[in-house]
């Protein structure tokens, strides 16, 4: 696997650049959809795998496999992820979004927000991308953004969620809870809460987790969405954290500035203004890349690079 | 007369498409307009004539005649319309906007959205497009979109409205109401209402009647919006549905997918972004040819173009 | 016909009095019922008949027909009414509540709040209390308080109503339609508006028609209801007008005070909390006697008294 | 052990009927309580033992133990509960309320709302009401109305709840979920949903499980609270539901009208008026007794009685 | 001048008690009045006056002078007070609620909550309760609860007010401002803000200032109302606190348990049910004795009686 | 100084006309910004001063001194204004945004919303744009868009300013403030309220002043920002009045019409859609000119020309 990349452009300082040729996806790249957004990628067989985030034009929500070489130029499939039963028997689906792909041990798993009553962390593994197992729910609704770690911590599998409302929630902070088995969630603790407005105002609305954490020597490295409510809806905007490595809900770091906030057309202008909405984040510790995978106006899909130990040093001199 | 048309674009499948010099009136086609959008046309004499919504730079609302040769390029009033008292004396109207136009047995007949305490369905009629003669209300209010079937219907005239509030109504179906004379209404029958969220979350919020139902044999064709409530506001779209010829209560086909959603740069930036808004639909069951006529961002108006039966197929095969 | 009677107690001066024995009618007075309240009677045969708002212990809200000797003490039917066809085929009715009855011509008529897709005004009539027959509805949803008058003015049927949104309305007005046929209506005007809050708060939220107008030599008497917008909630207040006689929709009085408030017991403690909602009145002009019904805090029926004389001089000197 | 006893009064029809000397716990029987009130009781000893909601002058909100010879007259202690760590370390709790308790095995399990950045629900154990040990919080917040089942089912713990927001939630149904061992939880399945408003009123805004499920042959035996949202404000009744007893979110029967709803003047009024909210039922399947407790107005705590014969027929009867 | 006073009940150890003959003034008092509640007395000539809020019968709120030998009962002027200007020219007033009144050097000065365009802290002095002198409004709208010191800080005059919006306002903390003059104002800053709900429910929504501080060795000793939002609405409660002799800003103790909330049906019941609203307070430093006047339900006024020394201590040992 | 300028553009018939190179400052034209906009300037030595609204990527408001030789092309500090006390002890600042500057007497004067405990207006000045001391704030919260007059009216200082909410108000009206020394403010009067929506829908939600007045044979020329409610938001637009010369709470002219309204992409699109904001003007009586500068979108800024003669003869042609 060669981690998709580009150098910083001359002129810019940021510790995230984008693409150039941003967006990769675009919102009708398959026949049926309306837009495709908020996906998860992880390194697969001799390039990439991928489960994509395709509302298709009636705007129902689901989730679609994808491949790549690159990762950057996508083939994505034409019907959606079709579930059989994981560990128990076939759970409800009303409709399926922004997923999260990990690989633990021996499977990939998909996280997503399942909607059973209510959106919720729906889970299922697969060892292929074709087939895929689904398991129970995590938790009771009402949650969203849920996000496993690659590693089980003292023997647990340990899941970032944020419990919800209903609706558009206008709040919402990040915690962790943890498993045996994949099946039954307990040791439920609060991770990171929004922050007062006038301390970093573009995080006080709500937070979520965005990419499976990242293992580097200072902790979990994290990137996570933040939200603002202004006077015309929200913002949403990317920040990083840096989780202590065996006691996850112990925030070592967090940045006060955003790393990267809406700031191109793509990003500002489409079926929801003004959103980047990080979902997976390639990385290669030994070359010192990321490369992140974010929504934009939940619309298209776009990718942003930055090297680890500059993310690390920036997440540390910034910290709230 | 001759329908406007431009022939489907390479490369695109979809069953409606957009005019390529879009949008064909701009918002300050006449000097007193801050915009020129949700507008209606009929043929007329050798040509075409309309009534068209021109907010002031007052952003008062008033709607206005207007002319044209080839239904593309279009000579607006600079005055707005007039009205002489119709079938009762002078009613009040603290605005006017939203016009549909539609021909039945010897007159054209104006419907709007009417500010009575309130919006309601205001009704005029004219034989020249110069001279206007203004009704009794159909309603009560609140009520928005009233839309007149081009015949009677087992002898009365029969009207599309949606029911709403006094504000941004976050809600609304369409029902058929009936008259014997343009002046007392009844029978008021539910028609359609908005779709549970997951089976087709783009008319989720509310859906309203927009152009003048379409006699097919396969009964009356009508493009009508739709909305959905997203975290950032409205979004509308247009989809198309299939009443029964006799009973326009009965909904035959009704599409899932939307047909036209605000994917351009002017349907997504305006005074209210990410609006299309159809209103009027010239149409040739000969030539097999529809152009549509629609709102963009509440801004500017725009064209789209479709195939008759194309349509009908689409509508009967993508029903709910 | 004995209109039901008590005299004015010593020390009281208000224009209107409560019966002494309040209330007339419990919430538990028929097995079924978890409140009655909000009712209407009329003379009938050589006592008087009502229709009464009966919510069963499951609170869904029916009407159902009763029978008095004296106008205070009721029976009232066990079964809710099943209504036949009347002018057109069966209605739905998802609920039914706050009736009206008045008698024109020939029959009796009864409105109420009738659930279609939403509250609207439901009519039907009766010639004997046993069998009814229900109509079209009178208007699209939403509304509330319908109103007939007890004679046609100027050849046509009139109706005040109350148009509503589609949960607990936080504003509303009156107005007056016509119809020359109980089915199809038209001619809606404006009859009069709340007030603004420094003017006569206790109708500065919501008002609506309350017992069917009394035709006096000032003109139609009418009681209706007034709200205002605690900060724990509405409150239900009485207050009279003088309509005049051929055009309903011209107020020649408006008391700026309530007639009667929310004071005793049985009026601020309920299902709702202060509530006094009038629905109808008996009346005679030859003995200068109104006996008001009204139901209190949605749970009970109350009944109080008043001159006629006095009641219209009261309305004069006190109108806004 | 002797259930408290009290014979159905003459005249009443009702299934379940309260006790005379209502309310039998007053809001200030503890010197430094504000109100007593959603409290839970058990057969301890040769009588009764109990956990009380007590708000304190300060209004916030603990429980306190308390011990009873009758379970009518009842010792609560003056000081909170001391939770000591259980199955963990110690957890925050911001506040605790709405307690309720059973027998499993070999201790007493408490269950309340904990205040962890939110509501959410609390575990804890005692074997003798003197020493209680802390748990795991079962759910991520937001959650509330946590029950569990006497008996474990299929080998695992049960327990009813209610997902909600982090405020005056508006909504809610009631879900179970099951555990292995008291500190992950899973397995989440919906148990019954609010009705239709035109179908049972009184439970169309919220409803949430009450009792600890009674084991009865026709199924667990529940009483809940329903929740009707009025113009001015919440309503709280009462209502039955037969579970299946190996499939708990299996609903064989559920009332449609309620049991019991606030009639009674200190049901009416007090903190929150209109609320009767059933926490505890003491019953005896051989007496063929039930003794609910329920908190009324969120003041002072009562109690009702009834035959759990009658109530399984009414339930069967009279189901939605 | 004699404090009305009466012993505290036997049995009873609050630190407030109430008359025994409460309510002392009831809605109806005065023949125009709806309710009358929320108003302050002072020691006048050999006996007490006072300016009380009566709402009329059109629900109109303005401020009426009074006068007691006793301080318990009160004749009160049936017209309202007629203002002159004073240090300006007339001003605005849409409606004049929530009176307080304090001696200052050679005068009485009144503030109330006035109507300018939204409400704001009216201002007026009199000499004798006869003539009144209208000065400038304190502050911008919009504000509520302005309440002057007695005495001159640091050779200004001092008002305590709490900011608010223009409707229900659902937050509010309690500010100072001081004036040279009565007509300019400056030097705001905040005194106390609303607690956290799990500190301090029944203060965790709003405050606001009651009666004019009292001066003592230990600062100055404020009663103050507080509210908690519950899900029927809004519960005022009675604290108080101790305030720095030269810096009012500065809080020494504020108790966190209420000294009084609405638990008699005379505060429970009423046009706004549950509610305590302290506004003036006689008092002896010399006996050890202070007479609390309090609305009580937004409806009538009602007293309650303490020790200073008491209070003191209690505010102390209770303090937050 | 001469006044930055442009000719109006052939085919332009608008009374204000954009700067062809707009924005004239991005939105990271120094290296902490996420955005420069709502700035204020004023002629400075022989070229131009301003204070800018720059949020930093903390999203944290604050001001910061720049200076330009030709008023269009600026160097703004990298560091935010380090305030000095001025006329008390250091005053809170949690955050500080939209400046305006203007000189009076001796001086230059800075009013911005500060926040203390919410929004209200602070109030600094300089001699040199380099040391700035910080003054009592002029209002209790909440309060915005302060603007001082540029001379003193009647010996007193002259502010108007807009009494808010601490949210994104929904609400707004322009109100005069006077003070005789910049530390106690008093003698306020409403100067200018909203339109009612069928007047003048883009200034029918809030208003607030922009511009420091300026001196007229006229009277006092005014831009102010006017606010629409659409269904996706608010929409900002620019409008024009004058004021009394003596008594600046008399409007004596205020157009109908926008001057300039959000048309421009810049402005259309950003991290506040559809925002033009005034906060500063340049301009020369003698050459006819006058220099707008406004915030885009909340995200750059931008400027606008027009003749003073011109917009004075607009302003009584088309006023309300």
């Amino acid at each position: 696997m060669k981690i998709p990349w580009q150098d910083r452009p001359d002129n810019c300082n940021d510790v995230l650049w984008r693409y150039s040729e941003n967006p990769i996806i675009n919102r009708n790249d398959i026949p049926s959809s309306n837009s495709i957004f908020n996906s998860a990628v992880v390194p697969f067989e001799d390039g990439f795998a991928g489960v994509f985030r395709c509302d298709n034009k009636a705007v129902q929500m689901n989730i679609f496999a994808g491949f790549s070489k690159d990762g950057i130029h996508w083939e994505i499939n034409h019907e959606p992820i079709q579930m059989q039963a994981g560990n128990t028997g076939m759970i409800e689906s009303d409709y399926k979004y922004d997923p999260r792909v990990v690989f633990i041990e021996d499977r990939y798993w998909v996280t997503w927000c399942n909607g059973y009553h209510g959106p919720t962390i729906g889970i299922a593994y697969t060892f292929d991308f074709k087939e895929f197992f689904q398991c129970e729910n995590a938790f009771l609704p009402f949650n969203r953004n849920g996000v496993l770690f690659p590693d089980k911590i003292n023997g647990r599998y340990a899941m970032l969620s944020r419990p919800s409302d209903n609706g558009h929630t206008p709040f919402g902070d990040i915690y962790v809870s943890f498993s045996p088995d994949m099946k039954y969630w307990g040791e439920h603790r609060c991770v990171m809460k929004v922050t007062p407005f006038e301390d970093s105002a573009w995080q006080s609305c709500k937070i979520g987790a965005g990419t499976v954490p990242i293992h580097t020597n200072e902790g979990w490295l994290i990137f996570y969405h933040g939200v603002i409510n202004t006077c015309n809806g929200f913002r949403y905007s990317v920040g990083s954290a840096i989780l202590d490595e065996n006691e996850p809900d112990k925030v070592k770091y967090r940045t006060q500035p955003y790393l990267l906030a809406p700031t191109e057309l793509y990003e500002q202008v489409g079926d929801v203004p003004n959103v980047v909405f990080p979902c997976a984040a390639l990385h290669s510790i030994e070359e010192d890349k990321v490369a992140l995978y974010y929504g934009a106006a939940d619309t298209v899909t776009a990718m942003a690079f930055g090297r680890i130990s500059e993310i690390l040093e920036f997440t540390k001199k910034n910290s709230l």
